[in-house]
């Protein structure tokens, strides 16, 4: 089964919330039947759609003012064979990143309505930025990938290369990595996706622009880590998130 | 002289338009005294800095929903040796591109003001998409590059690589260049910047969502060209630019 696109009105508005009602999808699942038009989408998808089927792909990108590397992403799951049947199909994506992503704010989401019915759900996360040719390309190859594992079509698994690497990790990342502005002013990104870092290491620097006397201010790494996420170049209020680092797994 | 931010409560609000009167800097040029803010920008830039200098570099990156490489541009210049000066200004950045683009929409625009003055005006596009360190590296060598070649640094000029490329080209573009959406739909970009394209080449598909019966629609190039910019895998309406080419500059 296949859905091109699950909430038209939002994609036609380039937005995560559907214009009509204000709800993001991913914030409302299992939904209700007798709810808003976004409500509604999540039960026809939870209630209908979900019990037909044994394996969720949820392709999408990450936001436009990120860089983020083509990941299979999966959060925690309290079953431990769930947990590990899941990894091992986000890993069949043969992706440059497989990521376990714990984060605070997941309630609603269609990933838990799908696991409590004890199906495998990956999400993928093609890029930040721009949707490109290249980066389609990798997200082609990586739903290829996952096919020929479930064995629903023959091949031999790709390889693909993303910004001339070839390697594969699987990372996680926790609420705790993530780092922040520590006052207003501009981001300028000195790091790149998946670069690894030492403790130390500047990630950006801050440039205060409220006073023409305010000293700019590194951002550097709190410990060996890997780059996962860097915001764009951009004004930042204090306070707000211009950096994800992430470890590798611990099996 | 150097601005870093000519229009800081734009900047914090990241949109081109100033929150306070809504107006586009970039398109009120030479401005007024008595004016709003953002026409008062204009009036003091205009009036009070402009005279003071010989040359100016307007440093800033193309949109978030674009795919553009590093470019150093100019409008065409009526006065032909102000046009040979200008070129020869952005091609000392040695830029990936050099780009001679001529759009309708330049009323009120900076460079128009300043070469009204008879000053060398060069506006450098650093890319689109996110602003990242790969970006701002090649931003820092191009104007290392042209603070060089005005002999106003000491150095040897740099060729920064873009995306695997080493190589440099001089391009014009006109409105012609444009390709638009033939009907509304999600645009799959199938170029990427800088690709050299023969004619009937695919650029993108376009398709429809409104329809579950409409076919896609290929988006092909319309003679020999290079792709200048593509537009990021989004919703567009119907007649919206999803792509720009150019050609080789005619010297």
């Amino acid at each position: 089964m296949i859905l091109p696109v699950l909430n038209p009105l939002a994609v036609e508005a380039w937005s995560r919330n559907t214009p009509l009602d204000g709800l993001n999808l991913n914030r409302v699942f299992p939904g209700h039947a007798y709810g808003s038009v976004t409500e509604r989408i999540a039960d026809a998808v939870s209630r209908v759609l979900l019990p037909m089927v044994d394996i969720v792909f949820d392709l999408h990108s990450f936001g436009p003012t990120w860089d983020f590397p083509p990941a299979a992403t999966t959060h925690p799951i309290a079953d431990p064979d769930l947990m590990a049947r899941t990894v091992g199909m986000a890993e069949a994506f043969n992706l440059p990143l497989t990521l376990i992503w714990q984060h605070n704010d997941t309630a609603g989401m269609f990933d838990i309505t799908a696991q409590n019915q004890g199906k495998v759900f990956v999400c993928t996360e093609f890029g930040g930025g721009t949707v490109g040719a290249d980066n389609l390309a990798i997200y082609e190859a990586g739903v290829r990938n996952a096919l020929i594992a479930l064995r629903l079509i023959e091949g031999k698994a790709d390889s693909p290369t993303f910004r001339r690497q070839k390697s594969r990790q699987t990372l996680e990342t926790r609420p705790s990595d993530e780092l922040k502005s520590p006052a207003p002013g501009i981001f300028e990104p000195r790091c790149s996706v998946l670069d690894e870092m030492k403790q130390g290491d500047l990630i950006g620097i801050l440039h205060p622009i409220d006073s023409l006397s305010a000293e700019s201010i590194d951002i550097r790494a709190p410990e060996t880590s890997v780059v996962l996420a860097v915001a764009s170049g951009a004004h930042f209020d204090a306070n707000k998130v211009v950096a994800l680092l992430a470890r590798p797994l611990k099996k």
